[in-house]
């Protein structure tokens, strides 16, 4: 790799450093302002599907949202060109994301409607967490990704228990409020329960007979109650991540006289055995 | 039993293994084939209610279901065939449900739209535990279960606490409301007030007089707050549970002199014999 | 006591004993087969509000109430006769319940529609946390409480805050929505938010504007948030409560050589010093 | 300042002293009579929206009104004069505040209908937390911004994760059930997902053909998934601010050698300096 760094040209380099690093004060800037572009672009494309705004300014976001897509394009074309390795840029989730930012407008050309497909833009919004990364927002997320990594067995158990659940009310229900009152199917019948036992509720199917508002009120609590297993799995393992941390901090000091450990961090003299601490745990900071 | 299973024929060994077991390769994927059809025959039952569907493929879909029905009537006359114990097969809670499964096709033959009742194979699904076993989810299942069981009292008394918030609270509304607004009678209360304290809101009977909402406001209020309670008993006991599981690593630290357990990490002498450890705890580390 | 105690009758005792008393198996079952004519009591005056029923079985129904009046009306009579203190127990709120139970079918033979108050006889199940009590129910329960009782600051604190959000967001949405789209006073604004905050949703009022729109998503984002802190606060204080229950237990065994604590229950030995203890820590349980 | 204090009058001091202070008796008398003021005021201006009481009592609560507007001007004019530093009092939450409560009123003279801005007297009810100061219910509420400070972070992160996937599956619900349905424009079509995915369910907007409904499952049972996060962060983190607080106790344990705090229960040896402690940490229990 370094020997293809020494290869490319100057401006080559400049690039690559504005436009994927974040380290620089340019790369900085380059990133936020390509997020405030994906932002402005997705908000003028959501709003253009409301025809009062798009009969008034349906001309003038049309020509505002080439303006971005040629951006893009020119982002596009600059990421490929100087990227260290082209073909695992493009096949990577930032390089189809981008790619798939520019496609929809010249596909609309040909295909009426297909330009709704921008707001997938969205998704290049993700880079996001790369600027943050400076304020090492990241290594918050992390915990939480690890905390849902540890609590994946117990969510998908948690998950199927539900799924079968939700399977017999729906032939209960089926059965018993008939095809009359909207539970015309079992899959709308499945609908009704995902929508109940979710504590959603719309309302566009209720229950109309006795029997079947005494079976949705159980449907209700049990949803009412479940509610509490994923938060209460998720809580004990974010709970546990938090202690683990902290108390790893705590461990690392051992004393080299005794052995002992669980000192605090400002320990200069080990609560064992009273022998001084060589350098006041140096090592111990995380 | 040794003496039993010697008696028996060398293909009623390999039955047995392959239908009950899940140790074996062909044991293994007997069951992820058995999942799958049951998977694939409630789908069919379940999309089959629906109108449009049966009017095209109903047919198609009838031969199918009694593919199915014939593939476990041969399953389930093979497991009451190979089985050590075959009453005791034939009365447990999988054995009733296997012939569950396949009774109401033959019903049906009897007595049209039994059939509808073959939903219930779903629950033949939970079968699926005794596969995932193997990859140890069942120990995590095991937490959860041990910590709804360990909060059971707890989760009783919350219960019943609500059973009389909403009871007292129907028969209010229905004293207030009248029943011109919907609250019919006080089981239609209680219907309302269960939909509304599980923060459900069908929005199908609505308070209508300035009493009436603020009542429901209230009732609504109540909702929002005791969602909290058993959510943090369950957290509670999780998080204690998970605990107790990683105190079992101090459990680790074995005393040289009588091969007792379960001292803290400070320990400089065992608590069971008094005899002092050589180097103080230091396989402890998990 | 002791004296008015030995001047009251043989009969008087243990009429007593049976009432009010829980400990012997008379009294015991004198509790659960009142328990279950309350709930048969409830349920019947419950079902009487419907139509049909009433229709049907109203005069079955009006006769059992009546004597299920008289069972309680002998009832409260010899629980007055055979009290110790008979003002101190009609004025309790145990007295006034067992009153409030059986009066609404008296005057219901002057006020017609009176009987309804009936089902306040639910109170009376209250009366099954002394039958529990000999389960040890209730100090799981006094737990609870406890973490409610220590937590009440923090949530009134909340409490306060969403009704100040509730407020404004009302008024927000009264200015924004205008009384034509249901909004048609600021108090019935202030039903729409709460419906909205606690996630009910009943949908008989809906923003129609595109403000009115976007203000409601805000106000449901709000909602959906802050169910959080109510359960991180309770769920925070249950497992306070729980830990602290368990480190009672554990630091109430002092080794009398160095004074040292925190000895596991099994400890025989100081595991500071090594000393025996003289008895295996026996006041160490709780 | 000390200088400015003795310039002033008497009279001026004495007032500070009332209006701005909760030490002294009539200091705190003030404060519960302006909070019950503000409370009356608000109560009246928002009945005053409905119709009825409009019709009926609406001259009444007209002349209240200005009665109302006229003690909060006298306040308002009296903080000014008392204030140490006028121009730092007006430009200041609670200055704003003050008189943003008193200029609807005079404005409405001008323009009708603006005394509904009135309303927002409800802000000044935030000085309500001064008097409660007293009662140290602060310390509550710090410990709760605290956690929610400490959590920022994380539920950053959650939200901004939370408005991608709303966004996207706006998009594909209105792709997917097209301007029919309610669904006529991606704002539209982000507010139904706000509203399903926060499981608050007006109906207002719902799905009609099988894979919207289909979709519409899925959001439900992502929204009542990710409703755990925010619980689990906040829980975990209020959890460690209480463990927090609690070993605060332990830094009661000081050494009577340096003075040294900050000592683990088991400690026989001071880490700060070295010296072992008399008897092992006696006054260290809370």
């Amino acid at each position: 790799m370094t020997l293809e760094e020494k290869q490319d040209s100057a401006f080559k380099k400049q690039t690559r450093t504005i436009i994927f690093g974040t380290e620089t004060r340019l790369g900085k800037w380059f990133d936020i302002v390509l997020i405030v572009c994906i932002l402005l672009s997705v908000l003028l494309i959501s709003i253009d599907t409301i025809e009062s705004i798009h009969a008034e300014y349906g001309r003038a976001i049309y020509y505002a949202e080439w303006c971005f897509t040629w951006l893009f394009t020119i982002e596009y074309l600059l990421r490929v060109y100087s990227s260290l390795n082209r073909l695992s840029y493009m096949r990577s989730f930032y390089g189809v994301v981008d790619l798939l930012a520019i496609l929809p407008s010249f596909l609309a050309l040909l295909i009426p409607g297909a330009n709704v497909a921008l707001a997938f833009r969205i998704l290049r919004l993700f880079r996001i967490f790369r600027v943050l990364k400076l304020l090492r927002y990241l290594s918050e997320g992390n915990l939480l990704l690890k905390a849902m990594v540890q609590s994946r067995r117990k969510v998908f158990i948690f998950f199927f228990s539900v799924s079968l659940i939700i399977m017999a009310l729906s032939v209960v229900m089926y059965v018993v409020e008939g095809p009359n009152n909207g539970f015309t199917s079992i899959p709308k019948s499945m609908y009704w329960t995902i929508v109940t036992i979710t504590t959603v509720g719309y309302g566009d199917i209720t229950p109309q007979t006795n029997l079947g508002q005494a079976i949705a009120s159980l449907t209700m609590l049990i949803g009412y109650s479940i509610i509490a297993i994923p938060t209460g799995i998720l809580t004990a393992e974010i709970s546990h991540e938090m202690v683990a941390e902290r108390d790893l901090s705590r461990n690392l000091i051992k004393c080299s006289n005794c052995g002992g450990r669980g000192h605090v961090l400002q320990a200069q003299y080990c609560h064992h055995c009273g022998s001084q601490f060589e350098s006041p745990s140096p090592e111990g900071k995380s």
